[in-house]
């Protein structure tokens, strides 16, 4: 009896030291530089966490939302989910023999993307629905999962998985560790990152939220599939990100992550809420470690998200500066 | 030291002793009459989250999705919601002098719904557009909370928000208690609901997937506002109970509760997927206490999903012998 009660008593004592001890001297952002960016985004957690304080606000009102391409993975020299296309359209030319006459598949085919994409927004519709179309919602998941076991970025030969941003994963969950629920608010394809978001970020499926095209409910042998179609359903772009943000959390955030203009009307929805906001863009500044851009890019076009930060008192992350690092260490 | 001794103590005996009894003798749904169905729920319940049993599903995928009108709270002489509908047109009416020439609106007016309604959809619609759009989302959600406020059903002169099935709250809470997460997804407005299920059903908004109109993003004097537009977004009923789980949830739920054959996609979705499942059907069966309603009522029809559960074996309570209450009791 003895022998229990020590052990109660030495585990309460264990578990109050232990809690001090954690409060006062773990950094919870390790991989940022000590700066503006850093401190901002611990002081608006601790404000809003804060029992008592001014601003608090209730656990399930934490509402954080991010942007993925260019916010927490990388986006250059393409959007990322478009080597997924191109590797599609190869592994699928062979049942398409008319690829080899139509464009934009017969410069993809040649390895000719500028060409391919010439086309324009056209051209770019034609390839993701030739690739993302035609099979059931569970077979798409499967085809995701199964390119992204071994496709590599071509520049970094890195798994694209492993191109995250270390400093954002810690920020992820930090405001998971302080009850924030964090959403993904992207314009890429829901049904792509759903596969993989979970063990590569810690956001669930229910937590996504991107561009979607449509589905069907269909019966086959009495098994109920899902059969995506080729007819866009929503772009989760620029003002379709409030919009998507509304249908699906029904709550406004109060703190929002991105990187470029189109992430404009999610930054100025999320911080023009009552109460305490957080509104923060990753500024593209390392071309060493990275890439460096912003106002003139093709790809994540920073602009007048740029100005309006400055206007707002936005955060603006200077990837270079504020950065220890930019990807996890390797997994192998 | 001592008495800190001893109240370490005792505090670690009363859980232990507290936890068996719990376990042993507190009825998760008391609402419940014995039967096949109580009985059902909870095997099911027990099933997946034993640890070790062959059925066990982890937290993350314990998703359980259940219909509101008719499932959650009545629907009887009419969807709750048209009440609200009825009942902005009134209130509207003196700033559209031209609805005292025009149907559906000359009969509401009057009082004469089923006139008002002999216009079939088109008028349907007619008056959902003129009473749901046009104010931004954060007004819509300020006129459902102030309609609920004060109105009352016309046959049980409750307030509508007490009109929900008590045995289905101890549903919603003992799975909740079990690590459930539960989305309702009705054919209802999805911003209709939001604003109080999460006090009535403790299902808060980013779990509520329902019917919708389509929103536009708006600077008005550089604060932002999503506005209410006359056009259809998504009707969640049938066929687009699956497609809305998947937009919304991005995983098949491993249970199901519903009550008509708008619900008949729903059930099947869910319980076509592999692994531990459970389907359930609310049959109307009380005249006297509630409503009584199947294969030929023009609301909440049930025909199709009820010779479904036949031959699927899905669980089909009988409101009538099943319920010991039907509503909670009144709250003055």
């Amino acid at each position: 009896m003895k022998r229990a009660l020590l052990a109660l008593l030495t585990f309460g004592f264990t578990l109050t030291i232990g809690g001090l001890a954690t409060a006062q001297t773990v950094d919870p952002l390790p991989s940022w530089n000590n700066g503006k960016a850093k401190k901002s985004i611990i002081e608006f957690v601790v404000k809003v966490t804060k029992k008592g304080s001014p601003h608090f606000v209730p656990p399930s009102e934490r509402i954080a939302t991010f942007d993925n391409d260019g916010t927490l993975w990388a986006e250059q020299p393409m959007y990322l989910q478009f080597f997924f296309a191109l590797d599609r359209v190869k592994a699928l030319s062979s049942q398409h023999p008319e690829w080899k006459d139509k464009e934009p598949f017969v410069s993809l085919l040649k390895g000719d993307v500028k060409g391919a994409l010439a086309g324009g927004e056209h051209a770019m519709l034609e390839i993701v629905m030739a690739t993302h179309a035609g099979m059931t919602s569970d077979e798409f998941a499967q085809i995701v999962k199964d390119w992204l076991a071994t496709a590599k970025h071509p520049g970094t030969k890195r798994p694209f998985t492993e191109m995250v941003y270390q400093p954002m994963l810690e920020v992820l969950t930090y405001l998971r560790a302080n009850d924030f629920k964090s959403y993904i608010v992207s314009g890429g394809g829901i049904e792509f990152m759903r596969p993989w978001t979970e063990k590569v970020y810690g956001i669930p499926p229910e937590q996504v939220i991107g561009s979607s095209i449509k589905t069907k409910f269909e019966l086959r042998d009495s098994n109920p599939v899902l059969v995506r179609l080729s007819e866009l359903n929503f772009i989760d772009d620029k003002a379709g990100k409030p919009i998507g943000i509304n249908q699906h959390i029904g709550r406004r955030p109060i703190a929002a992550f991105g990187n470029s203009d189109g992430d404009l009307e999610m930054l100025q929805w999320t911080a023009g809420g009552t109460g305490a906001r957080f509104a923060l863009i990753v500024h593209h500044t390392d071309g060493v470690r990275e890439w460096a851009y912003d106002r003139k890019s093709h790809v994540g076009q920073l602009d007048k998200a740029l100005d309006e930060a400055q206007t707002k008192g936005w955060i603006v992350v200077d990837m270079k500066k504020d950065w220890k690092v930019i990807y996890p260490p390797a997994k192998r």
